[in-house]
This record gives structure tokens, sequence and C-alpha cells, in this order.
């Protein structure tokens, strides 16, 4: 793909089931499941985003354990997959990586569950990103626990429709690891 | 939807790293994950078919433990997703649980991310599924470990190509709980 996209996934500022600001914890299966996704739909990387320090060493200890040449020769598949992952403290933090790898902060866009105002159409924007005119390197942005917070709506560009079935007011509690799949390959699969 | 929809998760009949044919363990998060995108795509049962009496009852005992009026209450959309799931020995239970609620066999669809010849594409299975003449129930199956075993070959009546992103020669490692999201996106999304 021409443009360099990156996934990213927030465990903070996220919001609980009350709708209150909170921090969730990292799952293993997170790391490994999106970093394939990611990598099948052509991401130039997956950032992990969690404040909590110890968190970020649980990653770091994963990932290390992964990156071996033992791991290399015996899963090259779940290697390249992981290999994309950076876990990180914030999202200025994310941002001023891409900003170093392509001279320009990305185009944030934000997915949801909840319908929100003014959401694009997924149609429209892999329209978009597969023009010439299109230059931004793109962070698609999922948040863990019951969404992305409020607090993060400043640093965002375009929001994308839910995923939907057969009804538009049925059912859609995808897990996250689900959600990130469909909506890449609504965006970049053939 | 028009057409009754199932999706099934063999641990059995499947192949490891070396096409040996075995049987996979059932996994916790495959249960909820695809449970979830389940019932967001509006399938009408999930099944999750092993040959081992003790992961039978393990799912059994998962599945007890959701359903409760407590966790009805607590954990409403785990609890509807859950419902859909049925844990049975084999291939044969499915068919015959379909043919009891519908009066005819289901037409057996297999998914693979290794390519397979004569496989269909997405777009012209999906508007046969619409079209009113569309009578059958649909059974989409997905395997775990490596994949499907040729053994059951013999059942299937469709094959749908794999899930690709940008480059049809690239990487397409998905975890499964990813593939049955992309998948059921494609056919049932909107």
């Amino acid at each position: 793909m021409a443009v360099p996209v990156y996934v990213v996934l927030l465990h903070f500022p996220v919001v609980n089931r009350h709708n209150e600001l909170v921090t969730t914890s990292v799952t293993n299966l997170d790391i490994h499941d999106i970093a394939r996704t990611a990598k099948t739909y052509g991401a130039q990387g997956y950032f992990v985003v969690t404040p909590i320090v110890d968190q970020r060493d649980l990653v770091n200890k994963i990932l290390g354990h992964w990156r071996t040449e033992k791991s290399k020769r015996f899963h090259p598949h779940r290697f390249e997959a992981l290999e994309l992952v950076k876990v990180v403290e914030n999202f200025e933090e994310v941002k001023k990586k891409i900003r170093e790898d392509h001279g320009m902060d990305p185009e944030v866009i934000m997915t949801d569950a909840r319908p929100i105002k003014d959401a694009e159409s997924y149609v429209s924007l892999r329209q978009k990103l597969e023009s010439p005119e299109w230059k931004k390197p793109v962070a698609i942005v999922f948040g863990t626990g019951w969404g992305i917070s409020e607090v993060f709506y400043p640093q965002i560009h375009r929001v994308l429709s839910p995923l939907y079935g057969p009804s538009r007011d049925g059912y859609n509690h995808l897990s996250v690891r689900a959600a990130v799949s469909g909506i890449m390959d609504r965006l970049f699969g053939h």
C-alpha cells in the first residue's frame, strides 16, 4: 500500500462500563492477534499504548521472548508480525515516532462501536487513501475497555462508522481483536 | 438476514504445521470472541466441535458460568452472544441439529488461509445468499491449528477465497478469531 498505516491500541484514555476514565490492562492475545492482523493488512507498525511502566515492561518481556533467532526459525509468521509492535507511554510518543519516520504528523482516525456524529463510511475513506493525492501517514486508533474516552477526541481528525451486521440497531459488541480485523479488512482487504 | 447462518469451529479434523491430522485444544477466547462476532453478524448458532469429552465438559462448564441470571444482568451482551454456543462431538451432529431446526442439511462453506482451487469470491457468495431464491441454511466452517484437514473435504459444498491485505502473495496469517470476523463482515456486514 502506498500510504504508511499504523494501528494504535489505547489502554488509556478509555472508559469503563460506567463511562468513567480508566486504564485497562494489556492482554497477551491483543498483542498477538492484532499484530498478525496489522501485518496481514500491510500496516508499518502497531503501537500498544499504556501509561503503566510495569505493563510496558511486561509487553517488552513478551516481545523479547519472541524476538529471538530460535523463534524466527520456528515461528517465522509470528516473528514477522511481532516485529511491528512498539509499546509506548502515550499518544504523543506515537505521533513523535511517525513524525521521525515520515516527516509529518499522522492523520488520526478513530473507530468506535458507538455511533458518533459525522462518522465517515469505509468506502469513502478507502477511496481517499487509495488516491494518489493522499500523502499523510495514517494512525487508526482503537480503544480497549468500553471505548475511547472523550478526552482523546481533540487528537482525532476522522471518525469511522461502527461495524454492523444485518441490522443497524442490532447487536454490535465485537471484541477489539475482531473489530480491528473487520475494519482493516474494509479499508485494506482484497 | 433471511438465510439461517451457523458458524462452526473445528478442533478436529485439522492439521498441525507438518500437515498431520490432529485434534487441537479449545480456548476460552475462541468461545467468547467468535460468539460475539457470530451474534454481531446475525448467525443463529455457533458450533464448537471437539471429539474430546473433557474438552466438551470444559466448554459447558464455562458456558454454565455465564448462563446465569446474575450474568444476564451484569453482562447482557456477553450473555446474549454465549447463548449461541453449542458444543458438539462432530460435524454429523452439527448437520443433525440444523436439520432438526430447518428440515434440510446446510450448505457447507469452508474457508482457508491457503489458496484452494475453484474458491468462490465473497461478492459472489454474498449476492447468492441475499437473493430470494436461496433457501438452504448455511454452515460456515473454520479450522483451528494449521487449517482444516483434507479428510473433511467431502463434507464441503463451497470454498471461499482466503482473506488478503494489499498483496495477494503477502503475509496472511490471521488468528482464527480475526479471520472469522473479517469473513463474516464480508458476507453479512453493513
